[in-house]
């Protein structure tokens, strides 16, 4: 389908147009590019991990990377006041960045189809640039990152976006990624790397909700994203006219209110109010530290098999930096689910979000999804966080319900179902203190403004673009 | 001198005008409090400390106010790329809160005549409230903070200035304190404590000024207010005709100028260019970890005296929220300087700032002033930091030199001097990379945004009101 665009189209054009002349059909790029990669992962011991040493933690020799520490936790938020648990620590400031540029008028993303070894999907769109320093600076002397140059000169270009925003804090400790967008005018050549397409934001649309096609870090840019006129790569003319199911025209006319400068403040006073109620103290310690936990070359697990292990991953591969290596890799229990249940008030879409504690949170508390539960962390249904019942909603109330993964350059088989629960106009929803509803416009200024917003929320949040 | 000012003056008017019939004479309302405070503040060994325990930390038997733990540092930033030492671990978020509220129109700020016992000057002025969780819960059994309703129960109220801003990232990890201005109706009434007093902006002013007259705690929220259009109390209808010293008309200008959005969002993507270029990773440890600090009852100190020490205080006093306690301090080395360097560029005053890395702060780095010296934490004269000479301009360079304490709640007789100077136009300053010159108006709105500017800054901003 090709659809008339004006020359000065916005984002909300680039969602409902589903190619252009110079992009390729979404699902034949990436599949294309999935079997041309020559790839072997096999899991290994701890101990068989080149240039890896395990002792009171877990520790490449170049001292770069990550490490895999340990991290005693109190805090007065849910059912759990005290624990110790492994944590990565990757103290570097890597970054996400997308180009996007106008062709035909219409706002493009140069998406790149990437191989990460946790992944269930190996290959998937990422980010045009997804990097640390460890990386790009060459310390496993790879090959170059690409791209990268838009990121890292920028002065002069058009930046849509630019902001460090956090990384599952249940897993990192106070990790966080520049996530940027940066425009090219549209008379710029940029050339088109093997590995890279443009595609508009329909066509990612379209591999979101297929679901494990859009890797976590290329979600996590995307979140930056807003129908909100001006925010998006130019504002949009197109307000009044919205085609798409109906779902999607209350999402954009989310995007568009309850977003104003007083609403934004009331939103960040009440998340302050919300950092002043919870407690959170977290002390790094040696993985020996760790009452719960079993640390020996065959991987850390928890002593009753909870939350997650630590395994070693080798991996040969033809099309990342360097051809193969070996790292420690998070495995998580199966069956995380991140669910958004949504109403309408006066006509306009509402998400319910909760101001939510994580151990590895920059400043203690971010806003989270409704329901953001991790079945295999939990001692017994007594740990179960509250509205857990609406993930068993009617199917009727579900808007949205795909599996996408996690970082799969940290994570292995990390797997997170993604759930939209539109709940009736009559139906009242009893949310606990901490909770509070928002337009999608007023999450996106959130998202936008820093450490407001964790990653799950985020992921949703692209999803529903 | 009683200045006829419109029933709608905003906050410029509030700083041209030195009373009200509300208003008492600043330097008399002090003095009296100062003269009817009884008190004794004594130095102790630490285990003199009732109800505090040094083992492996320095910490309060109840589990609250704070602790004294050790901390290793690793940066690449700055001479020193790694050292230990110890730091306050104070988990909990205070408030810090002035209520303001137009008098005869003009805006008045309720401030308190408050003791510290490690300031130099005893009685300060502080803002209306200052409270620690474990002080309004009244851990220690005192009595209840009086005004904590207007800052706790704020719904309904008009939120001027709300903000959790950092504090001495060098002497604590991670602290934070919630920074609030919040104004009450000219109507409401509002009931004036024994040891509580409205103050004009002028009047606050000129106790800046004399220095050692207005506490930390007041200096970092008063950092909030702008003379920006909008920012203060109520929008300046004054901003054509600004009466006052030159310098002063420069700073109201400056306040004015060069912070738009796209201002904000340049400095913002600058900083994190600073962000991803430094490093930094710390670690809580033990006290006995400490190399090279010596911990006893008498005290925990660098063996060559560096830095700092911290000791007991035993405090007898009758205007605090109980009679006496005692607690541990940190008494730094004396010498500590700000000095922020000011120029002029198309008639526009800009001051230079620097992003520094810091310890103790929560993400890694704030803009700092031109120089932030601490003379008694450097092993030589190498270790000094660019552009100290500017410590030496020559006195007709000089806007603002006054000694200010740090909060006495903590610190024992830590004065810093506070130097503002400008240098001639035709004056060139070579400051590395990650130096940048801005306007008031810029840095004000950073402070505005959270974790930007670091206290030591923020102090000077105050002083320059």
């Amino acid at each position: 389908m090709r659809t008339e665009t004006p020359r000065s189209a916005g984002l909300l054009a680039s969602s409902l147009v589903l190619n252009t002349p110079q992009t390729p059909d979404a699902d034949a790029f990436l599949e294309a590019r999935a079997a041309r990669t020559g790839h072997l992962v096999t899991e290994v011991p701890l101990d068989a991990l080149t240039d890896w040493r395990l002792d009171d933690r877990l520790s490449h020799v170049s001292g770069r990377f990550f490490t895999v520490e340990g991290l005693s936790v109190r805090t007065d938020f849910g059912p759990v006041p005290q624990w110790s648990q492994p944590v990565i620590v990757q103290p570097e400031i890597g970054i996400l960045g997308i180009i996007t540029k106008r062709i035909d008028g219409v706002p493009c993303f140069l998406m790149q189809a990437k191989l990460e070894p946790g992944n269930t999907e190996l290959v998937q769109y990422a980010a045009t640039v997804q990097a640390t320093p460890s990386n790009y600076q060459r310390v496993h002397g790879g090959r170059s990152t690409p791209y990268l140059e838009y990121f890292r000169e920028h002065t002069g270009r058009r930046i849509v976006f630019d902001q460090l925003l956090s990384e599952h804090a249940s897993w990192y400790l106070h990790k966080r990624n520049r996530n940027m967008i940066v425009e090219v005018p549209e008379d710029e050549d940029v050339p088109v790397g093997d590995d890279f397409a443009w595609l508009t934001l329909g066509q990612l649309r379209g591999q979101l909700q297929r679901g494990n096609r859009v890797n976590m870090n290329a979600r996590t840019v995307l979140s930056g994203l807003s129908y909100r006129t001006g925010a998006g790569p130019e504002d949009d003319p197109h307000s009044g006219d919205v085609p798409g199911d109906a779902f999607q025209r209350q999402v954009v006319a989310s995007h568009r209110a309850g977003c104003s400068d007083a609403d934004l403040r009331a939103a960040m006073t009440w998340l302050i109010d919300q950092k002043a109620r919870f407690s959170l103290d977290v002390r790094r310690v040696g993985l020996g530290e760790l009452d719960d936990w079993v640390c020996g070359p065959d991987g850390i697990r928890h002593r009753e098999g909870r939350s997650f292990r630590i395994v070693g991953l080798s991996v040969a591969a033809a099309s990342r930096e360097v051809g193969s290596w070996s790292q420690p890799v998070l495995e998580p229990t199966p069956g995380n689910v991140v669910a958004l249940v949504c109403r309408r008030r006066a006509g306009v879409l509402q998400v319910l979000v909760q101001a939510m504690v994580q151990p590895g949170l920059t400043d203690r508390l971010e806003l989270a999804a409704t329901v953001q539960l991790t079945p295999g962390g939990l001692r017994g249904p007594e740990d179960l966080p509250p509205l857990v019942e609406y993930l068993e909603a009617p199917e009727p109330w579900i808007r949205l319900r795909s599996l996408q993964s996690e970082d799969g350059g940290r994570f292995l088989r990390a797997d997170t179902e993604h759930l939209v629960i539109e709940v009736p106009e009559d139906h009242r929803v009893e949310a606990p203190d901490n909770y509070r509803w928002m337009t999608l416009g007023l999450l996106n200024r959130l998202i936008r403004s820093g450490y407001y917003v964790n990653v799950e929320a985020r992921s949703l949040v692209a999803c529903m673009l």
